[in-house]
């Protein structure tokens, strides 16, 4: 963990990103733009950002965007960058699936590096006929598989690679989460309503949604293709077009067997995503809900914790690190609150207005002279032997 | 959770921080800076990085800061900046502790708003000069008690002033590391030398480095203030200067009792903050380690478990949420990992060198066909009953 | 939880127990003794413990029998005791599988009440065969699927059967072990030995050994048949004659759905039995590995915890319960190391030797007075304001 | 893990246990009981069983025993006992603590070794005269301070004796409930009456009640005196008449420091001792209500956990064990409950009545059926690639 680790990046500019999809109303979108300034190696300078163009528009506005760079389709933003100088160094697309398919062929064939969020399309064809581009364009083409991207899950692909536990025997992954037990697309949600609608989505309901990423996660963490598999797919809410449970038997290349749950109808499960990976000498678990832990067992040996930047943690480990062990990563978020809520306050007090009563709770100078009495009220105490002393700021 | 919780912002422009200290080889800094840039509410615009000029010109070079803003000083930072009419909104100040006071009294003195690392100084003689300089500026001043920004410390405080734990009795806080068991410090590590000098840090070892912590969380969430305390601050790693381990009783206003624990000589504890409280009908529990679980107890009920998002968690709670429930918080640092190693390789091709091979484990076209091959297979295996079916992308 | 509950019983005498099997070098048959021993219900009064007679009887003697219900084989002991007054009130067969058949049919036929350990023998045609005796001869046989028996397995199974989880939609069951990760039978160990000789365990390995109690478990809990299933089974060990792995999917009378694994080569678990049942509006999810809590979610609420002799915990947990709320099971184990401790002792004074340096440990006069001496001084510091107080017996 | 380690001693007879006080409506009494019967040591034979006579004498026949043991009072059962040729081995005390002290010091002068429970007794001076009376007596005196029986215990103690962690530096133990969070005692409950009344309990409320239980496991773990404490006792129930919060600062012979916390009125805490233990290069934490895990930490190491059993296990640990690895200790009692169901199914039959309802849940030869039925599906289908394949008893 060094200066370099939370990244300052700064060699020359920062690259130029562009975004379609994402606008008001969209979920992962947001998600891709945090993500994209959190090491300040990107800044978001055009959009596409709703197919809607007056929305795509005010979308864009919101976001500082320069307003001849808010587009109102995605194929009026490929053609009007490739022209520019300061052209976009990436497009992300960030639609619902159906979408995926004809706006990467688009930027593939204006020149433009794609990343993609996942699923990549809905059929078979779309997805060769996207790899072929690829291969044709030389353009990177990355898929926002994010789960990939956790220290422990890098750890445990190296971990897997060195031998670490032995020729691959099982793999268990499961995927499970809640939050479409009831039929919420009937109410309209936007989350719900396009993820269950086989247009959209694809064939694959809950087994898109989610099962691909526990799939992806499998084959990422073992180094190893799953060549076949035996699979169930239900829908138990009713009325649902698509699958809301899968469950199946996975064979892998090398031999290993294994087993795959994805559901979406599970209560108790937000986003319950697991994975535990045996081989002939050891093995190692993963959970996404505490994912800076990796549990690791030998045979013979009493299990043990690995933990991001700590004892026993490795190079791929340490290169999907930004902060120290034992800060889990929601201390950024922790941190960035305080900054959020110091910005509403002054811009409430840069409007004459009152700030919002949930911006002030940020401790300020009464909390830091606290915090000063009470190291010096502690220190008094122990010079006295432990004598109950005042804390008096 | 809304567009609105991921915060694109938007509302006019970004506001411009300044920053002092997180030049080469800091640690905090970074933190600040990722923090400030997360909600795309701030923009870095200057610095006074280091206490040493040609150092702090070269960190902020090397983020991007317009040179002429790059400062030997925070002197005379605060003097050019006064005159600026694109002056900075709020400066950020992350040295060590003994700068703390000198810095803020410069910046308020000169009219900005104050973000201050924590502790807030090193005397109660330079605490209570801050206190009285911050009340007659009329400037704000934070203090980056970072924890009280986490979604679940804020729904603790919400529901202990709501009264869901009834009167308080007992809080037991705990704040326990290991990194300085041994004798750091003699080795020249940078962090481990400053806190454990007297002259830079204050009084307080442990104490004051995390020690300060524990406590602003006592009170921060139980609304009390502790008025006494009885302690033990102890010297285990012989040569040591200042505490690192410190144990002590408190009392709070209103008649509840307590105990604090901050040790940095801790083995296996890499960041160990737990804070419990006990009310007469009721207790929270929570811990930084899985920061988005805050455990519920009621007499005469089963223990319930409030997760940032899910079920049961109130107004404070979302305010500080980006990201839906069950996605950990790590879930923006692994997204943002793909956005990172993806520019590592748009500026390896730009630069036309080869990539770090650690930038190159981001998910491609073949994985996302593969994705989309899964789900081929599962719905053409669950189709003919289960029957096993090839993964042929 | 009452006296009853720890259950003095008393009314009248104790049944007699007679023991097919589980003489020297046997593992489940010293668990049955103390099981049977536990409540106060049963006594042991004759064996047939080895097929070995010799052994047999030696067994027998060190367990204290009559020398003449010491039997040479299980058709003797039938015979004989058929003839008795004080004859056996229940015959428990704890002999690998391959006994189990014969030693059943034989004691049924001689009227006597049977415990017969799991799984029930190892064929359906032996099976259909007991079922048909058991019918005939009215009377009462049980298998001691023991995990049956957990406080929080049986309020689980009242809980799916009040509808506190709704209609069941998915059952997610496995038992997973590692001690057959290695070719352990090549060794000689007696419990692999048998398990993995077609012979004396039957088809099945791990499937038999362990996957009958996940698959008991599922059905006593959701009190729903399995009628379907769909399996693959694995044998990773090179050489061995039986299954290791097992995995395989489930479908439930009334539609529900599930998946089922087995493995005794899985690095890491030692007795990894966990079974999740989801329904309709709930879910319920439990470890045996910490069998004294219930998981509970209900959709809509946050996920709360039942634990044995908690809050929630209704008359099935109650009736399987001996001692209160929180402490784990293994307190009466810890109770009985002292009074088998302090046994070894005494027996040692008796034969006028030395005891065992491990049976010394028992807490004695000295520790008893330093209790006092605890209660005492903190007393005292308390009283004059938290003063340092020596401990002095 | 031998048939030696489940115990079946047998070297000669059983060992005859006396008691004093365990009869009707009390708790404590019946763990004695079937702590001393689990492991065939010992039978119960003669009782004093409450210092009501007919009461004494009701219990006494409900536990079988024979009517002329059945004492009125323990001075006749220590006079009476005394003269017999089968007189008891020894005498357990399980009364309300003020009847520790005369009826230690009755069945010591008459000869006889004593297992006596926590705390001692009341009084300092008590306390001396019973270690005076001891140490004259040549007899066996044990406290039943029975966490020191744990296996995981042992093996702490056993390691830090080792010197696995290093030079002591700083012991974390407590021990919280909520049992006593309101006015328990007025509602004329019990175990809550005679623990809150100084007269019977002595001066320390949940400081002697369980208090004690910490404070021991500190010094048995540690192998180290706490030589000093600075204390605060609370009542935080209004009207109690002993403190049911303590807390409070410890210093250990050689220059450890500690801190001790135990409360009966924390909410959501039912039995929750618990005890860290750091040392200059390593730590040990164990938790009560999990308590076959033992977390040991060495600096520069990943944490691991050592399970009763499992690898790194030690002997104490072994000496301590019945069962295998992964199986908890309710493990016994789950078996148990089988026998006690089957119990009563039988005793219901004898008596040509109706058995509970509650004791009908043992599975039986429909369940073994069923699972054999399994088993041969499960091969069957594996043996046709995964087909579907009907389960059918």
């Amino acid at each position: 963990m060094s200066i370099g680790a939370v990244n300052d990046g700064g060699r020359n500019r920062r690259l130029r990103l562009g975004m379609v999809g994402g606008g008001e109303g969209a979920f992962i979108g947001g998600v891709h733009r945090i993500a994209a300034r959190l090491d300040d190696e990107w800044e978001l300078v055009a959009g596409a950002l709703s197919s809607d163009p007056i929305r795509a528009r005010r979308s864009g506005m919101a976001l500082r965007l320069d307003p001849e760079r808010c587009y109102g389709s995605f194929a009026d933003m490929a053609a009007a960058e490739a022209t520019r100088s300061d052209r976009i160094d990436a497009v992300a697309i960030v639609t619902p699936n159906h979408v995926h398919h004809p706006a990467a062929v688009t930027f593939l064939g204006a020149g433009f590096n794609v990343i993609c969020d996942k699923p990549l399309c809905r059929t078979m064809e779309e997805a060769r006929d996207l790899a072929a581009r690829v291969a044709v364009s030389g353009r990177l083409f990355a898929v926002t598989y994010n789960y990939t991207g956790y220290p422990m899950v890098r750890q445990a692909r190296e971990m897997v690679a060195a031998g670490e536990i032995g020729a691959l025997r099982s793999v268990q992954v499961e995927y499970a989460q809640d939050w479409l037990s009831t039929d919420l697309e009937a109410t309209g949600q936007k989350q719900a309503d396009w993820r269950t609608d086989p247009a959209r989505s694809g064939a694959g309901g809950a087994i898109g949604d989610i099962g691909t990423h526990a799939f992806n996660l499998a084959e990422f963490i073992t180094g190893r293709d799953c060549v076949e598999l035996a699979a169930e797919l239900s829908r138990f809410v009713p009325g649902r077009r698509v699958d809301d449970n899968a469950q199946m038997l996975l064979r892998f290349d090398g031999g290993a067997r294994g087993a795959l749950w994805a559901s979406q109808v599970a209560p108790g499960n937000e986003n319950g995503l697991t994975i535990r990976v045996y081989g002939e000498t050891g093995s190692l678990s993963w959970k996404q809900e505490h994912p800076n832990q990796l549990w690791v067992a030998r045979l013979g040996q009493p299990p043990h914790v690995v933990t991001r930047g700590g004892p026993g943690a490795g190079p791929s480990a340490a290169h999907a690190t930004r902060i120290p062990a034992g800060h889990p990563e929601g201390y950024l978020e922790g941190f960035a609150q305080i900054y959020r809520d110091v910005a509403a306050q002054i811009r409430a007090r840069q409007a004459g207005v009152t700030a919002d009563p949930a911006a002030l709770l940020v401790p300020g100078v009464r909390e830091g002279a606290r915090g000063v009495a009470f190291v010096t009220a502690a220190v008094a105490s122990s010079a006295a032997n432990g004598a109950w002393t005042a804390v008096s700021p």
